[in-house]
């Protein structure tokens, strides 16, 4: 069973991330190859960068680096949770990866991203820029989300229709795969 | 033992990139973990694309690309010998990369750039962006060569300082690692 961390990027007061990030968790739950935990980035609260070492030394001088690194050292796998602003990632996630160095390394990283006319696709293409660099492989299988308000209702949160569902599907079943292959790395 | 493949992008009269190409080929061939093979794209001399059908359904009709599948299939890892043109990659590697689909799958990839002052880098920049598209793992430890005509001499070739040769023994040692772990999925 792989530890997966749903990382919910956006923060701002009326945000749509928890909705669909709550979608997510609750189709990953049901994979069985998963033990799943939402990381929401306006909870998790990190001010901007703020360690004077570069996270590769690890030599952390701050209580919100330690607990983050924390959570993200015991992940095997990710799916970020993002939205588009000015068609690129915003500022919440990329500050999140830049806190921590090895605790990313050798793991898959997965993509739900909701936007308008792109579905977001473009802050996840630059997201996958950064994660490479942290030794992350980006999974092209992923879930893009064009005019996402119209699966958003009161009652119900993220309601999508059946093809997204199956997109969601492929990506967990990559996601495992990865996993696997990827942890074998961090034991040696 | 590892079957790596390095494949020389520039094509063009007067290219360095077989100099560069040779340089890293010497150096991986000290290496115990593979053998190596360098895939000069001048001389595997593919046409733009012209399959009719998506190169994942392996309908291949043209000799050319029947050529190029087994030679790509048959690896387990490659580096990329590039320039930079116009801030981006030569269409000549993205021609090449599209040919197939499921022949790249699963497999790491490192890059041996070359340039002005970025070394190339803006170029590899964008080919990471297409490689994990056919879940390639694009990885970090690369060989990026500002100003590398300084290198460059007509009696022995590419002959780069002490930081150079060490910065393509990582990326070997990486490439290594990663085409070792990846080969668990090809199987599964």
């Amino acid at each position: 069973m792989f530890n997966l961390k749903i990382i919910i990027a956006s923060t701002r007061p009326g945000r749509k991330g928890p909705a669909i990030g709550s979608w997510i968790y609750d189709l990953a739950k049901k994979n069985s190859a998963f033990e799943v935990t939402i990381l929401d980035l306006a909870i998790i609260n990190l001010p901007f960068f703020d360690e004077p070492h570069h996270p590769r030394l690890k030599k952390y001088q701050h209580e919100h680096t330690k607990n983050w690194s924390i959570l993200i050292d015991n992940a095997d796998a990710f799916i970020i949770v993002t939205p588009e602003y000015n068609y690129g990632y915003p500022a919440t996630i990329k500050n999140a990866l830049d806190f921590l160095y090895n605790e990313w390394n050798y793991k898959p990283v997965g993509f739900v991203s909701y936007g308008g006319i792109a579905g977001g696709t473009r802050s996840v293409q630059m997201l996958k820029q950064v994660v490479t660099c942290q030794k992350m492989m980006p999974i092209p299988e992923s879930v893009n989300l064009p005019f996402f308000t119209k699966y958003l209702n009161e009652q119900e949160g993220f309601v999508p229709e059946e093809g997204i569902i199956e997109s969601a599907g492929l990506m967990l079943a990559e996601l495992a795969k990865w996993a696997a292959a990827l942890k074998t790395m961090r034991k040696s």
